[in-house]
């Protein structure tokens, strides 16, 4: 499953087009993008939290699969950017209608909106719409499939990077549902072009892919000795609307074999910190104490996702202007 | 079925006051209306599209019927005119509250919304609303039951100027099902008043209404000699939803008689242009050749529906505020 | 079923750092309240209406139980105040997910909303909210349960004060189910609060709380001495999906023992006005006649609504810019 497309998001000058995977963007793209949100943090503290960059376009709010949560947090930093934001939620009932995607993506692309951001339960949906796209409109991936989310996967580097400074040699453990994560396999993806100097996934073997290791990470099965010792723990969601069959024996069995207690914590790097993509499980991925503990960092990791999410669709949004002036001067 | 009422639409001095049926507006009217939104299509071309025409008004989205399509295209050209947009879907849950729709126009009233873009499966409804309607306030029909959908008929006028320059002299033939079809009933009264030579309908007899002659039209039940030598063909959505009992064999051979193929469209003037209100049930009104190919104008429409409903907007606003000047000073 | 907590709602210099019931607030706080939506009505009026006082901020609409009519007065509201506005519907899907109430507030706080408007349908989680928000959050009850509806009594207080100039010596009657309204509990402490002479409950037994009297009314079972030389009169909402069991033998024979008439009408003060909250069960609570009589001030009361939370919204985050402005100072 590659959508990685290098020509795809980024135009001739290296400016994003669309912002769709971690997948073929180097080092100095992500470091770009973390940069530039770290200048938004400040906005989304002030008295007045907003700035004029997107003022007068339209963000689309493209969801084919219901997420309150994310979606909420694409439209405050839209609204942070002054951008109007159009929230359609496209069930089956459009489908039954008799209009394919491409047709609904055209009609909206006719009333000049600017930027589409997807959501949608199949891997590589951005992609399509990406490769389909007016090159006056910019896409960005919110989640497709098991593919990728990698607004995700940049608020998680972003906290990283607020809290240990460097991504050289630092330790990461994953820890839960690989296999199931499109939020695990952008992580790991961004982490390895950070240059981070371990990345583990710590996992049941029913809940890894089967070629784990070619995505360039440490295999553990047993949580000690995966988190022994890192800078970082990043827990998973347990997705149990995605598990299919018997992969697990009971939540309770899971949270006695992985879940993130004081005592396994005290295995890791006495400065670790604790991550999440939230909502949490409480009592299956991780007990209460964790996670409203010294360690966490997941209510920050929510406050860096609006600096993200402002950073990439003010750069998307940035790049088209740039192209727009090209063509008419 | 007559709901035209040149008073209510229109005050003494002409002025658009609702804008709620084709039925009893004058040439003029119509041609002022088609070249305020010349004025409006720049706008969304613009990087920031956005007029301070309408700052501070608030419109309500009063939908009773579900439609994305409609809402959204309503919803942008407000927010392009920098009003605020008020999003109801009222469906049986207020009513089964015991609430009775003036007692819900009332409370909205006394909220001070400006304007009510109303849509309803009965015929009738927007005119109900503008009878009762406070006087500071402003309706807009986006369709009644088999009624009217003024809106849509405007910006088909639209997308037939830009192309064709004038009206008169202009063959254009409905295609489809005229019977169910509030799209049909105000595109031919707009034809008919803005002078073209000659409206034809083409459907089989199940799809027209027993009056049609009396409409204005021409009537063909044959395809071929429908379309010969036309200059606009608009085909019209067959609303499976909307049909009750055998009025169709089947949408196989429906198509065989009445769909939009190359060939049948080479009957038609060579400079002909192809219409559809959207959405397309591709295969069964037309085939995607003719949907995708170079004589469509079916986004177009799409992209002028945005600055035709900004025209009837600001227009019925302004009215309203030259009165309030009118009563002050 | 006591919520009060004078600290929880004012800061040690009396300034308003949530508003979650009547209950603690002292006649000063409430006159406050009232003087500053009088500053509020003419924005309605006005061709712009709009003011920027609360311009960059955020105000989530949590309501934990459906209310079309409650949630647009106060998203007009706050977009009159032009803050931006976050909808958020949320149903048992999310509890589902497995996040708890307090996980959502914290996320929502992480995303920097500055106000939750809340309604749900068990009695105190305004204040349980406000127990737990950030300090830099404002939370407004807008309706929990059988307990309060703070602004709904504080936009009737409004519409008496405009009516009849002053409180003191006014006779007000509340008509009908006090026994479930959370805004007959609001009504009762702002009236007595504010120093009206005298306030009457005019119920069936059955519809009446045991302990009535200690709510400081006068209780009255027949209708026409209830309502016997009163200045206004309050009828209350016949709320059937809140009653359970045969507390009522029909909705008819409530009408013609409770039901307000012209006839009946005539027996209170001759400059009687009559309010109601909205919706109407016409021919339940009262006759057409009366809803739409001289003597009604119904639309006024929603209109008067917007004003009051306005004026609300606009004090609870006054505060905060003050204690942001003292800390950061």
């Amino acid at each position: 499953m590659s959508f990685s497309n290098k020509t795809l998001q980024l135009d001739d000058e290296q400016r994003l087009l669309h912002f769709l995977t971690i997948d073929g963007l180097d080092r100095a793209t992500l470091t770009e993008i973390l940069d530039t949100a770290e200048g938004f943090t400040g906005v989304s503290e002030r008295t007045i939290k907003k700035v004029p960059l997107c003022r007068g376009k339209v963000v689309a709010n493209l969801f084919f699969e219901t997420s309150t949560r994310t979606r909420t947090t694409f439209e405050l930093a839209a609204k942070r950017l002054s951008a109007d934001v159009l929230n359609l939620n496209i069930s089956a009932s459009a489908t039954s209608k008799g209009e394919t995607l491409l047709d609904t993506l055209r009609n909206l692309e006719a009333m000049h909106v600017d930027m589409f951001i997807v959501r949608h339960a199949s891997s590589g949906t951005a992609h399509f719409i990406a490769q389909h796209a007016d090159r006056g409109v910019g896409v960005i991936n919110a989640g497709d499939g098991r593919h990728a989310h990698p607004t995700q996967a940049m608020l998680d580097m972003f906290t990283i990077r607020r809290h240990k400074g460097e991504f050289a040699g630092l330790r990461v453990a994953i820890v839960g549902d690989v296999l199931h994560s499109r939020v695990a396999r952008s992580q790991i993806l961004a982490l390895n072009t950070l240059g981070v100097s371990e990345v583990r996934a710590v996992a049941p073997r029913t809940l890894l892919p089967s070629d784990a290791r070619s995505l360039g990470v440490h295999v553990y099965h047993n949580m000690e000795e995966g988190i022994w010792d890192v800078d970082v723990i990043i827990m998973l969601r347990l997705q149990k609307e995605r598990m299919q069959g018997a992969l697990l024996p009971s939540e309770h069995e899971y949270f006695s074999l992985y879940g993130l207690t004081e005592k396994r914590l005290a295995l890791a790097d006495s400065e670790a910190i604790v991550m999440h993509p939230g909502p949490i499980n409480r009592g299956v991925e991780m007990d209460s104490q964790v996670a409203d503990g010294s360690k966490s960092v997941i209510l920050q990791q929510v406050s860096y996702g609006i600096a993200i999410r402002m950073a990439v669709i003010s750069k998307v949004i940035g790049t088209q202007n740039l192209r727009m002036q090209e063509v008419a001067g």
